[in-house]
């Protein structure tokens, strides 16, 4: 799969960018952050996200070649990874990343440029040893260009995020089936982890399993905690295949549910399908969190501070969905929709769904319907 | 454990980095980086790792009352760990995190002081944010200051590490009697986790279960490999307890060795032995470097850019024992050891140990011995 995506997502993000450039009037662009590198060049070296000193870039002229630039033990992740038309690796420690970057422009002419960096991701002393070696260059923000290019979804990536996203709900729908009283809540969580392998994703990045009270925390990853009846199970999938994410969250009834249960559940399901019927090019963000805090409000069940967010190389991306963002829907917007009720001690419910804003509505990714009862087969 | 660690991890390190900031003259310390807010605080926000835009502080002022930061989410799990005097949370999209820092400061009568900040993990956009609403503020980097604070370690902090580096020997040990040929890596990755779970781990960061010719791959996640005779086994199992890392390497043999397995082996346990025996107080890192690198050249295998590191609230973290950095070792010190050869295609043999730096030479925290066979009942 990821060799079949590589073309497309090749030639459509890059045509995007240098379009992008153009109107800023760039030379070129040099992404550092792991969620642009790896937008733009295809390339996530693993350790660039927890050794903060290994930086990455993906330099983009606005014409002419475009490069990589990783730290040297990353090579090989990052020649089977790459779609830029060459890779620059340095040695840590003897050679200093900011200089490689600075290397790589020079070599293109770019020096005296009108440069784009992150500066919401480039540390202080990163920008200004920049600054420093290029003091002829101009250094502007690109930070809201990417976050601009990366909210509507080329065709390529739409096929990657709809492919991991139906496969989370098709192991939601296996751990039902699986699984029932007994169980613990790392026994779903080592089955989840093998299918989510098995379905070709990169790996988890976080996964919750809480049962029980445990149901009702923020962030619950899975304990040894045994499912007992009475118990609602509360379990969100989130990782990545070839860089981009699946967020699917489900809730199910470990056996019979209390009325009170279900009750919530059903209540939550009809604020959830509220807010899907908004979606649609045109609407705003902060409609959507309106129709969503109102319809919880005649639930008698409290709104949370926002309901969805977009979704692609990062789990949590615009369009945020709350009051503060009026962001008008755009045709290739992927959002979560995620209504959430946490009865603190006692049971949570977390419903969500990926959806694709299509011309006239939206096509989901995944569906939530009825409460289901977990070992029942269905 | 953590309660126990508390009360001395908070007298002494508050202490030393008040010291530190004297000699530098500083009005208060404004620690933003993921292991400097847990050093200092105890605190360890999750989503700060994975979400870049929800910063945390731990506020340091040289007197006075001590301050964490964060956003609101985390409030649940701030609560528990913090060991600073108080807390204050902040709404994400509401609220801009450096804003409330500034108030922070401006409340203690510190806005016009000199404030060190982490010039290596600040974005340049919040740094040039936070002086723009501190103007009559005096900025200075504290990074070195804390890399400094961080390479001697205190006597809770060794608790710590002793702790959990023992636990992941244990590990090792009983994924040794517990596994054989036909198991998947998967299988012994679960194992590891629910032990490591078990033994109060927060999780496994980083988890190498390589078999086979993937024992030679650098980075080698659990695959649903099965083991056969005649592979290799490596294993490095790295995770946190409390916030601090175990790190510890073996490779075993699945089945009767190779004559060339054992050979290799021997040979590079021999080396790390040799680097082991070096290990005291005012030995220069480099002086352990070159002793590797020639005992390596002497076992004609191979040398390594480095042979290892310092091991603490990062993985990776000062003194780095490669041949560029001449620091001299102190009492105090936590170093990894591990000497690597990697055969590619065919198999790799990693041999990695945790060691105290002690007066008069060292104390290991974990210890490797002659190469065993998995399945074994040794």
């Amino acid at each position: 799969v990821t060799g079949a995506l590589s073309t497309g997502i090749a030639d459509e993000i890059l045509a995007k960018t240098r379009r992008a450039m153009d109107e800023l009037g760039l030379d070129a662009v040099v992404a550092t952050s792991p969620e642009n590198v790896a937008y733009v060049s295809g390339a996530a070296p693993p350790s660039q996200k927890t050794v903060r000193s290994r930086l990455a870039a993906a330099i983009i002229p606005t014409e002419g070649e475009t490069e990589v630039v990783a730290v040297a033990l990353e090579g090989p992740v990052v020649r089977t990874q790459s779609r830029l038309d060459s890779i620059k690796l340095y040695q840590e420690f003897v050679e200093d990343p900011i200089e490689v970057f600075a290397d790589s422009l020079r070599r293109r002419g770019l020096d005296q440029g009108t440069l784009g960096v992150e500066e919401t991701h480039l540390s202080h002393a990163d920008y200004s040893k920049l600054a420093a070696t290029l003091p002829k260059a101009r250094l502007v923000s690109v930070d809201e260009l990417f976050s601009d290019l990366r909210i509507v979804k080329t065709a390529a990536e739409l096929e990657a995020i709809r492919d991991i996203g139906a496969a989370a709900q098709r192991i939601h729908d296996d751990v039902c089936t699986t699984f029932g009283a007994g169980a613990t809540e790392r026994e779903i969580a080592n089955f989840v982890a093998e299918r989510y392998a098995d379905e070709g994703g990169d790996g988890l990045t976080m996964l919750v399993v809480g049962s029980g009270p445990r149901s009702a925390a923020v962030n619950a990853p899975p304990t040894g905690r045994v499912l007992e009846h009475g118990d609602m199970l509360r379990l969100d999938i989130i990782g990545t295949k070839a860089h981009y994410h699946s967020d699917v969250a489900r809730t199910v009834a470990v056996g019979e549910p209390s009325e009170e249960q279900q009750e919530v559940y059903d209540l939550l399901l009809g604020v959830h399908r509220r807010c899907l019927e908004a979606l649609r090019p045109g609407v705003l963000s902060s409609d959507v969190y309106r129709i969503y805090s109102e319809a919880m409000g005649a639930a008698r069940l409290p709104p949370y501070h926002f309901v969805g967010h977009g979704l692609g190389i990062t789990l949590h991306e615009e369009p945020f969905v709350n009051e503060l963002k009026s962001i008008p829907l755009e045709e290739g917007m992927v959002l979560c929709i995620e209504p959430l009720t946490l009865l603190e001690g006692r049971f949570g419910i977390q419903i969500e769904d990926e959806v694709l804003i299509t011309a006239d509505g939206y096509e989901p990714f995944s569906e939530a319907g009825e409460l289901l009862r977990l070992g029942a087969t269905s």
